[in-house]
């Protein structure tokens, strides 16, 4: 059920980052080309210069587009013929180099895919907002759990009130890889993930509360107003946090809490999400996505499926789908729901039409300025042992 | 696999409360004959005397002994002689009386077993747990959920070292019987649990929060500093919380959070607890109380179920069972076991030999008296937007 | 929610077996006084008769009452005034000495509670059946699975018709204990179990596949016309079968399947059903009771929770439950609504009232007859390789 | 982690199938390419010619290689040069033309990876065995539920004999879809798979019994003896069965029981194996794929999650993982494993190396004769009241 572009032929993808030993990168790649709407033709796949050749191999990229650095890969394609050229960049790298990257992209006029969180700190978003704002291109950010088909599910019932006022949600993302002091064994995703000039201010709560608390606003629209937040470093000689606890007030009286975790053993990628209305409850789990619960007083607990030919089932779940029910679907296809969603927006740029780019069906710029000033805040919140500050961003979607 | 008691006769049961209607005396008194140690020989059913009479007969007390009040109670059955009389009162009242009664049972030398929250505030609290210290009588408080075998096995787990050093204790309460305004609808158990004059202080975090909190307390051991706490009435009109959520620092640096919902659909009664330690994590979920996740990074996730004979069950595990694996216990069996586990103490009494009353198995007056200063702390901080508060009690369990 | 017996009084109950080291001895016991509808004030709780004396402790039973022998029992017992002389016996004995006992209480005029297999052959069932239509006594099978309250509300949804049409019904019963030869370490529940003079023709069939296909017509009533069995026995010098697998066709063109299992390591006690009809299919399992899965195609998957409040409860369904939902029923409960639904016609008996006894609520002596005829047709089809043999019984439930 | 294939270059794929409002030929599509090793360059995607061509663009298939016909599609890429020559054909075609596609492309040389059931009856299967025998092609049949990783993890502890000897063998794939008459609907997928010329012989059993029994064969490697089967046509009207049932029993005294069912009210596509062993026990769900249950007496029982870094996963289950744990992987992943296997083997193969062509990986064609094998006794069994009939095919894996 792939929705139509409105061009005739694949967009071209450049990949930063995803050299060996990265994770992240790989699935960007294979999620853009799941639906055959893209394909992978240039890379700067590692800041070391040779394995950046070394690594196209993997991914099948012409060796004469496999390049050095982002900076040449914006320079070289710039100057190839039109239809060429790559339509997109996709940043996988670690965060302290995503807003240069991205910065460079936007400038030069490509669109962007960026993994989150957006940027090192808030500054920088804001500075990439803006230059995001004045170009024009279609960018968004890999707060990939909001691709799953009952995730946008869970929004619509939201939205159309079939669930009543939103009084409370509970976010959370529990881990366990980080329980020991892994970064001191060359593993390189702790490495920069454990270090604050590669990672930012916050560490468990930059890396995994922030897609938890995305994850939250995705599906309730609720605008977030304060926050009071507790982070602890429970592993010893850590510089970041591992542990963090927040409470987030609405706008709309709602209560949130956000808790995220790195150091409860055997957990493995554990996102929930629980949702209270006054006319309906629902939960879900990223781990068995294919299944949401639905309660209302007085009725059976009813379990959701993820069934695109199921009457119970909301328009925008059943086109992000790609399997009858009872054929799981899983981590791929919800990220690459992102991207089709943003191929969407890139066609309409590509065929000159406006396209919507606060409420999006990915998650945008705004999300992503959102996200970096809720880890700032957080942080200080903390700092301040939960005092309350400001959460709400100028501008982001409801 | 009963604890053989060191007296050759059953224990005789007085039960205050309980009148046609209650929903948690049937549960005491049945829970107090399951191993057949005690029979129910005298009661005061309801403050209507009438009632209280009519009532009697559904419990099989003879018409003799069933009281119009407490004080009838206490002063006919003081006139018996000593091979007839009570050995224990149990109070199943509302809360506003429990102070009255289970004093008047604690002077008049009587053993007694008293639902939770202990009375309506601390500072009745504070004058029971004295009374009770200076009589010397067993005095068991029913945070029946510690009564479950493998909350017992967790208990252990974590004081034999097996999970490391606690860093984080998550407790849950959620239900959703009370988003609607059901105190408006004549329902008994709704109309005295919103009602600051029956309920005391708090609603939901008086009703539900205390287990959770009680729960987490038992299992780890950790000995609470401070407490931030966040209470929400959602329901319009409503004079009580029916939603909170508090954040609690412990002694050894621990997090811990309790959450606690009386507004979310279609929960029926779900308590969970999760535990993280620097050697291994573990979580439980009440409604489904035969099963604990034990999980070690590396490791397969372990599912411990309740099996008196496994080599990995626990002693304590062990006793508190009544069937083999498979064969499923609940709740009744639960609450029973905190009344085993008093009985053991009256025997202890009723021979004249010591016995431990802090670290008791069952939930005990400092466990009854620390749950009232955790509900006067969380409204007081809640009061306060949050502030951070003392809830360490002056004598507690570890 | 106990159903008031029309008499004022509680049920006088005896105990044969139930011995030290039994297990399903004290399960009687607890599940008779549950409701606190009956007291045991009799027994002949081994066939050593110096053991039979000091068991009686553990049961709280008068010392002059603790027979020696069954026979003992019945002798005394009718020896006293009738108002004092127990009004049932209850048998929890291995199976070979179910008839001799059953039949002599029967004959003597005593209610009787037996446990299942009903007897060791089928010419003692068919001999016990006409003993107990010739005397009028109230006589159960503790086919135990069948007094959960969502095993009723399943029986009310297919009787209703909720279901539709039945086509299919799958009754699976998995154990793993005997897979080493316990009978070999002198394991009493393993001894008896796996030796043909004490079990009978069938190890594994008769000890739990009878349950699983008991289950299956208790919940659809429909009427089994022939069986094709094939019994394996896995543990090597093992004298019955531990392992069993058979077709059922059904009167009305449905198809079963009853797989049966002692050697599945780690499964404990793992009773499930599933019933396919042409409106809704369901699913069941003992190991978690208090929920049930009903399907309709187009619609989200239900879990029917064990709730006596709940508008689509059952009446059936709500009668059977002691507490509200969330409040988790187990074991005990189920057994002791065998019990309870028994002591209703025990009470009708004592009263001179007319009573059902084929469609009755607890599993009757047609049951347990047609359980032995089950097991006999079993074995025989077995014996000649799946062989279809008749097992419709002459008078069954439906 | 996909194993680098020795020929450097994407190797080149044709489909034949899969035209607009197919669902297994998109899945085909995706799989074949999820790891960036081959590219969809020709198809003959529709039996309508001019469908054929409108369906091309869908898979970004050049109009010129968007061939009316298999048979032009074989014609006309046997006349391009072979450094452009398609390297292998995907049937994925309603079940009655399977074999002459097939069959046309084994014996112009290509490569097949061929939808199941293999064939239309066994005559056809023998016949396309003889010719993959003497083409010497690489020929995969996608029983795709053995490429999940905790499918292969299983089969490895079943082969190094960590469960010890295999008892016994449950089998169930159980479906709701077809429980009304959909074929009546001008439901496409219904109407072939309900017509026994298009289908076989079999419905339910030939559609989705199959893989169960393929399942069972892959992860135990027991070698099949005899079979018998019951099978039914429940709704009314319908040309083949919708459910069925059989016991196997295999050559080392295993018993196995295969259920299937399409008429299952709410089930979508519940794929489940159970295996006991006399040192273990496991147990699986396609539904929820990353977890897999594995039990030994005295234990916890353990949950396997599909964990690429695990030292308790086994090498093939890592090798099998594109994510690590707690990111889901699915449907698609399992299906590009099998087409991963075959990969390597056409690699093999364009190398001039020798490949295994019975113990592979991948299901090939002796698993796929196999299946038709067990088809055709299925129905003699079952048209005979379930008499035994011999199921072990002349070659096959172990």
């Amino acid at each position: 059920m792939p929705t139509n572009e409105p061009i005739n032929r694949k967009l071209r993808m450049a990949l930063v980052g995803g050299g060996r030993g990265s994770f992240i990168g790989r699935v960007h790649a294979t999620a853009a080309v799941l639906d055959n709407r893209a394909e992978l033709v240039a890379g700067a796949l590692s800041s070391d210069p040779v394995r950046a050749k070394e690594s196209a191999e993997d991914y099948a990229i012409p060796l004469d587009r496999a390049y050095g650095s982002y900076r040449e890969l914006i320079e070289k394609e710039l100057a190839l013929p039109e239809d060429q050229r790559v339509d997109f960049i996709s940043v996988a790298t670690p965060n302290h180099t995503h807003f240069e990257i991205a910065k460079s992209a936007v400038d030069a006029g490509f669109n962007v895919i960026c993994d989150k969180p957006l940027t090192l700190d808030c500054a920088q978003a804001e500075e990439l907002l803006v230059a995001v704002e004045s170009s024009g291109v279609v960018f968004a950010v890999t707060h990939n759990y909001t691709g799953y088909p009952l995730v946008r599910q869970a929004r619509q019932m939201v939205t159309s009130g079939e669930l009543g006022d939103i009084m409370a949600v509970r976010m959370n993302y529990i881990q366990g890889w980080l329980v020991t002091k892994l970064e001191d064994e060359e593993q390189k995703q702790a490495a920069w993930r454990t270090d604050p000039k590669r990672s930012g201010a916050a560490g468990c709560f930059g890396d995994i509360a922030t897609h938890a608390f995305n994850l939250g606003r995705f599906v309730t629209g609720l605008i977030p107003e304060q926050i009071s937040c507790h982070l602890r470093t429970f592993v010893q000689g850590r510089q970041l946090d591992d542990y963090g606890h927040a409470v987030v007030t609405y706008e709309n009286g709602a209560l949130g809490t956000v808790t995220a975790s790195q150091v409860t053993h055997g957990r493995e990628n554990d996102v929930t999400l629980e949702v209270d209305g006054t006319k309906g409850s629902l939960s879900w789990r990223q781990e068995n996505p294919n299944e949401m619960w639905v309660r209302k007083n007085g009725q059976p607990h009813q379990l959701y499926t993820r069934d695109p030919n199921a009457p119970f089932t909301s328009p925008g779940a059943a086109e992000s789908c790609r399997l009858p029910a009872g054929h799981p679907e899983a981590f791929f296809e919800a990220f690459a729901n992102i991207y089709r969603a943003a191929y969407d927006n890139m066609a309409r740029r590509i065929a000159g039409q406006k396209f919507e780019t606060v409420d999006t069906l990915y998650p945008n710029i705004y999300d992503g300025a959102e996200g970096m000033y809720f880890i700032q805040q957080s942080v200080a919140s903390s700092n301040e042992n939960g005092k309350w500050l400001p959460v709400k961003h100028k501008k982001a979607r409801s």
